[in-house]
This record gives structure tokens, sequence and C-alpha cells, in this order.
């Protein structure tokens, strides 16, 4: 007798989108209180505060690469819902499992400035990364399983370029963790790659 | 003279869900704090590293709880209020009364972590959820006894459906009330049952 | 030959209430720092810890009234700009001046706390909230001297009645002032006959 | 046969305004901690608690400087934004960079009041809003250069306007650059002619 399976089975994503943005927010400026709870030690001149400054340049270029990552992932969240006009409540789960990495990114990019001296260290930020990515390529993907329902004006030309790209910053992000352990944060440049490897994949497929 | 009983008796909701995400953003990314502010200690190798990560197990099972706990609570308010079109000062009073148990979950969550040996260190997380989600469910009782007003396009059906969910959600957070103190936080799984117990409520009315 | 006196003279009012719904948001958040930052102290029995938790009403009172107060402000707002359509500089400004009392809160709470022994101590919450206040009432002035621009919309009735609303907060914080050095945050109950003091301000004018 | 050179070449600016609203709004109200974690000293009478406060001063008014700066840059934000009608990647990326040295605000705003003895601890924040301008600026000019894209709606005299606004504050950022080493953060008083240099501009193009 009830048509509809399910009273709201989808939602608008007004607010997925709003908590999304906010969360993303508040990850990139606690990004800061990594560099405010930093003591510059006893200074007493000009030379010395530029000295000590500079002894900072590891936790600035931390911050600055964590920085670019979480904008980095935001920027794919935009464009992936620029498209997306409903969710449906595994959508929104998979959007939290997502969330719970940006979150955890002001963790990650603490340990890594502390502890890049050892393998384990070095590994923290891209493992977190990682997973990130995941959760945004797998909610990529049931989207596009559910496409009829929840990306009604999506080309299918548009739904394969996506797919490419989504799965071009997963193998990167792979690339990134067997890397990290032996050249460190460097391995993050291998991003730089996304452009060429997204036309790479063409023709594969979503 | 004057027809209407008060200048703008209602509200839209727009900001009320504006200020509802911003805080339920703050609230899950604080969290996080609770990881960063904790010493991993002294390490000078890669297996001390990650053993000294590993003995933060507990901390990472609480933060992922209370993200998810947040998420779920989160969730409720976006399904609510995707059918509320308008707020009278009431419903605003009680969601900020939710709101005031979001923004106390970081600290319950960090008092779990560090007392979770007593019984009462054990049961300050679940009282907290126990309050947020009273006071969801009182908003919810509150919107449909003013139904005309506030959710105009809101089928009885659903009414009944979505009252049946919020008791749900209450009775399952006094079972965990109940359950805690003697097997922790593992207390919250029956919000698993929760699927289950809305469907066993059917037919009860709202 | 320029008509417009400006490029741009009004904006509309959506970035200015994204901002303050943000900075409301998260002011009243960072109230839960001032309760996470607390030690428990060493605790070896469950009564301990309850007695601990009871030590920290002082505390919980304060976190309570800040988070009340911040939303009477931020409902005072909402409510503001319910009818505002259009801002100009000026009223940005106010707006801005009115955020950074509202930014100060969790420091004054703070203060409140830990110093509540002194006439000072007892102080700094109420003229904290007086600033905010005054510049709110400052706001609306602004809005409905320049009613034509801004508020096209609102009747001369409202205009009237939310100015009468607006004068009495104002009124009332005064008395807080007054009262707070002496019954301290007590005080604050007055608020509770914001209702009645609105009323007899009836057939005063805006 | 694809006639559009890219899937969603340019995106709604919404995401971008939710995302650089709720920086400003977070990083304006980090600035608190640096009062909150400002330890007031023992104090046993009400002379010494007001005397306590009193040396406080600085830091009020470094807190006032920065919170009354961010505003100032959201303002401008939200004044360019009112125009710009899509966004392309680049447009993003500067608006990334932009709110990277927002983020920065709450970190030089605690340098500036630790070690405004030296030369290097008063060019911090200066330095910090340079960037944060010369980034606004950037953006503003590649906008322009892409006009017919991202702002259909722009006249010519509204395009020379702001471009004048935007490099008025440019130039005037340099100058508090070379004042503040010699006269400390009165320098940013600049600002205030900034009216004078934008007319002054007049005619001199975009």
């Amino acid at each position: 007798m009830i048509r509809r399976r399910h009273p709201s089975a989808t939602l608008s994503t007004t607010r997925t989108e709003a908590f999304t943005d906010g969360v993303f927010a508040i990850a990139a400026t606690l990004l800061v209180l990594d560099l405010t709870t930093h003591s510059l030690g006893e200074v007493s001149s000009d030379a010395e505060l530029w000295s000590a400054l500079g002894d900072m340049w590891g936790l600035f270029l931390n911050f600055a690469l964590s920085f670019v990552l979480l904008c980095l992932l935001w920027m794919t969240h935009v464009r992936q819902f620029e498209h997306i006009a409903r969710v449906d409540g595994m959508m929104i789960w998979l959007n939290n499992a997502r969330l719970l990495f940006i979150v955890l990114v002001p963790f990650s990019t603490g340990t890594v400035t502390e502890y890049s001296d050892f393998y384990a260290g070095r590994l923290i930020l891209p493992i977190n990364f990682f997973f990130a990515i995941l959760f945004s390529w797998l909610q990529w993907r049931w989207a596009v399983a559910h496409r009829a329902e929840m990306m009604p004006d999506l080309s299918d030309a548009d739904a394969v370029a996506y797919g490419r790209g989504a799965l071009s910053a997963l193998l990167l992000s792979l690339v990134v963790l067997a890397l990290a352990p032996w050249i460190g944060s460097i391995a993050f440049t291998v991003f730089l790659l996304d452009g060429i490897l997204t036309r790479a994949l063409r023709g594969k497929g979503s």
C-alpha cells in the first residue's frame, strides 16, 4: 500500500555540505594550534628570534602540506557534490567516515612533525590521507551505482571522467604510502601527477 | 487591531540549521584535541613508536565512538528538520538545550577515557547522550503538537513513523544507561538495534 | 553622471549571517575547553570521582549560564536579521563589534569561574554582555534609521515592537551590571523579566 | 567531439563562500585562546585583579587589532564575491592560499604579543597580512581577467573601482610592512587612509 519504501529515503545535500564545510574549515584552522603551542624558547636578540623562527621551518612545512592536502580533499568533495542532488543514509555514513579521517589530520600532522625520524612517524599522515581518499572513492562509487536517484543530471561522459579522477587519487595515495617511509613527506608531491594519471586512465571506464 | 499575536511568532529554520551544523562540526572536530594533547612519551625506535600508538587504542576507540554518536544525533536532526519549515521560540530553546549536551561531548569523552575504571566514569558519556536524545525527542514532540504551523507538509503516516524513531532512540539510550556501568562503552552497540525496535514499535502511534 | 553613489553600497545579508552563526557556534563550543582543561585530580574510588565532579558545579553553572546567554544573543540576532534584507558598511562594522564581544565570552567565563571571590571577577562577564547588547541595540537603531533601504518589508508596528525589545535587553543588562558585584551571576536572572519589561515599555516608541 | 574542455570547468561559489566564512570565523574566535591561556597570576584583592587585567592591555590590543584586520579582509572577500558568480580551479587555489594566511593569524598575533621588543617580532603580523592581501589582489586580478566567465554582471566602471580598492589595500600593506619595525602595530592605522588612497588612484585603471 505504501508506495515509497521509507519516509524520506533520500535527503537534500544542503546540510551534508554545510556540515562537511564546517569540519574541513575547523580541521584546517586547528592545524595552527601546532604552531601556537610551539615555544620559541628564550630569545634575547633579533638574530635569535629569526633563528628560532627559522628552526620552525619543519613545522611550517608540515602545516602548509596538511593545509594543501585538506584543500585538495575539500575540492574533491565540492566537485563531486556539484553533481549529487540527493543522498541516502549510506551516502551520509560514507561521508561521515570520510570526515572522521579529516578530523584526525591535525593529530597526524602533529605526529609527523615530532617523529619524522622514524618509519612509523613518516607513515601516519599518508595512512590518514589514504583512508580519507578511500572513503571519498567509495562514496563516489555508491553515488554512481545509484545514479538515477542521486545524480539525475550527470552525463555518462562526466560519470566516467569523475570515476577516473577518483581512481587516480586513490592510486596516487597508495604510491605515497609506499614511498613515504623512504623519502618522507616529499612523497606527497606525486599528487602533482594527478592530471597526467587521470588522462592516462582515459578509456578504462569509471 | 493587531491580528497576529506577536511580530514574527515563527522564524524560518535556515539560521537554526546553520548554527546547529556549526556546533556539531566543531564538537566533532574538537574531539581530536583529546588525541593531540596526549603525549606519546619518549620514543627511541620504530617499535616503541608503534607500541606507543598501540597503547592509545582506548583513546582512538572513544574518539571514534563519540564521533559516530555525534554523526548519529546530527543525522536525526537533519531528518527532523527536513520536514520542519518554521520554528517558534520554544523550538529554538529546545534546540539550544539539545546543543548544550552536544557541546559537552568532548568533555564527557575525555572523562570516559581517563576514568573508565570507575562506574561513575563509565556513566558520564551515556548520561550526556541520554539528555541530548531526550531533548531531541521533546523537540520532535513539540513540533508534532504544532504540526499545522511548523510542518504543514508532513503526512500523518510520516509523523507516526518519525515519532516511533525518536521514541526508539530514547528507549535505547536508557538501555545504554543501564548497561554502561557493567559493560562500559560496548553498551552503545545496542543502538544497532534501532532499526528493529523502530519496526517493533510500529502501530503504537507517535 | 554616476547615479549610484558607490559600487555595491549595500550587500545581501547571507554572508554576514553565515559569519555570525559561525562565530556564535564556535564561541559556544569553546566554552567546553574550560571544562576539559580542568583536572579532576587523583581519583581512587567511585565516591571520589563523583565528589570531584560535584566540586565542578561552579564550572558547570558558569558554562551553562554563558551558553544560555550566547543563545539568547544569537536568537536576538536571528530575529533582527529576519527583517533586514540589505546591509551597508556601517551595519557590518556594528556587527563585527558585536561579534568581538561574543568572541571574548569564553575568556570572561573562565575569569568569572576563577575569580568570583572578587567584585572585579564578578563584573567581567556582565561588562562583556553589556557591550555585546549595546552594539546589538546600536545595530538595530542604525537599521531602523535606514529602514527604507535595509528593511523595506518591516511594518511600523514591528519596528516599534523590536525597538522596545532591544531597549529592554539593554536596560536589563545595566541592571545586571549594577547587581552583579553584590549577588554574583545570579544577577543574570533579571533577564527573565525581559518579557514584562518589553510590555511595560509599550507605547514609548522605538 | 566533446565541446566543453573539461567536466565542470567552473563551479558555483556557494561552497567556497561557506568554507571561507568558516575559516574566518574560526580564526577570529581562536584569537581568544591567546587571552584564556594567559595566567593572571596569584591575586588576593580586587585591586590586584584590576591591575592584573590592566597588565593585559597589550594582549587585548593585539587581540582587537587582529580581529579588526580579519573582519576587514573578510569584508573584502564578501564584496568581491558579491560579483563573482562562478569559480575555476585557479580561483579556488588562490582562495586557499588566501585562507592559509588567515589561518596563520592566531599564530602571528601570539608572536607579536610576546616578542614586540624585537624588530622581527613586530614584522611577523604585517608580513602575514601582506600575503593575505597579496593573494586577495591576485584572486581579483584573475577574476577580472576571466570576467566574461566569472563575473558576467560586473560593469566596467565597477571592475575599475574594485581594482583600485584592491590595489590600494596592497600598497597600504606594503607601507605597514615598512613602518612596523619602527613604530610597531600602530603602523596598521595607515589602513584608515584606504578611502583616500582608493580615490587618489581614480582614473589609473584597474
